[in-house]
């Protein structure tokens, strides 16, 4: 029987949504690894949109199940729809749609809110003992709702940007273990059947974010 | 010496633009084999905006060019600034954004016109003797730039909904020699530097389709 993996969309685009490349990554890897995808995403507004030129909000309104569409070419379901009992394990891409939409990270850093859907949804996950993959920024929902999970986003130094620079930092202040990690490895909290990689959270080269995904699809399958 | 490989978009979603999932296997393979990407879009509406869910045009107003830097990651010029001189070779992702913002197809089908701007370009890289790279529904832009060039989209009895139906005699109709090949294959003609696939042309696993753009992009960079 192929594992059914949930893929949990945050909109379209790094800057307001979902990061396109990471979102396509785990897709890819999940079809060749034989698992049944199914997508969903939070039926809200988007926090913002973002022009990806200028890098600045607009005034535009969109909203997060509709943009999650372009990602997931119509096939996608709202989050509050979800199943656990029907599904294998749960797949977080990063992009800031995660920091906006999914949570407030991005105005609140540690202090932040997860919303509910996502909320119910990772502790659903979590208490049925299905693993959970997160990659890039997607980590900070499991240090907000697992306290003393392992996890990494890459590096906690190299990183000096908003909002990168000492997010390892406050995961750590939340109480979890960040684990150094390169682009291209995964760090897997056995206990707590948490697949983290860093993904775009530091500069590489795309294909090597590519390939980070794919062990951590590969990975979360180990533990379904 | 790495090559420098434009890549045209058409917009951000399946339905509308450039098809996500593509175009992010155009960047992926393109990074692995070393090469140097620059991305480019018209500056120009959109046809329209498609709800990706409903599948229903709305009554937004989106740009080629700034959707288009939702893949981009920002980093996008206006395709009206190419400089075929300082580049090696062109690709051209699908998605309906090429039939709908690149040329006329999904209205006018084989009597569209080709953008101005897609059409030089297409033009000066042949022109140049530089290698073009096309999937899904974008070799038909060869069809009507390149009359007499081989090419695929897949195959030309398999695939019935619009407007996969009848495309492949259509480029037959305009004096290209179509070529089938199945999702992870490409065609090369070698005469017109011209490398093909049919990608989501037809129904496949996003693994194949990922892999069959991989062979693309290695033999445009074998002509380059």
């Amino acid at each position: 029987m192929s594992k059914k993996v949930a893929v949990v969309l945050s909109g379209c685009g790094v800057y307001d949504g979902s990061e396109v490349h990471e979102s396509s990554a785990v897709m890819v890897h999940l079809s060749r690894e034989g698992a049944q995808v199914e997508i969903y995403a939070p039926d809200i507004d988007q926090l913002h949109v973002v022009n990806h030129i200028k890098g600045e909000p607009t005034k535009e309104k969109r909203n997060v199940l509709v943009e999650s569409a372009r990602i997931a070419r119509g096939n996608v379901k709202d989050l509050a729809t979800i199943n656990v009992k029907e599904l294998d394990a749960l797949i977080i891409p990063g992009g800031f749609g995660v920091a906006k939409n999914l949570c407030s990270w991005a105005v609140d850093g540690k202090d932040c809110t997860v919303s509910k859907p996502v909320e119910d949804t990772i502790k659903a996950f979590h208490a049925a003992k299905k693993p959970i993959g997160l990659c890039c920024i997607s980590p900070v929902l499991a240090a907000k709702i697992l306290p003393g999970c392992e996890l990494t986003i890459g590096q906690d130094t190299e990183c000096e940007k908003w909002p990168y620079a000492k997010t390892a930092e406050a995961l750590k202040e939340l109480g979890c273990k960040h684990v150094n990690k390169n682009v291209n490895e995964v760090h897997v909290d056995v206990k707590h059947k948490l697949v983290t990689t860093s993904a775009f959270m530091c500069n590489a080269p795309i294909h090597a974010i590519y390939d980070g995904i794919g062990k951590m699809v590969k990975e979360v399958l180990k533990l379904a």
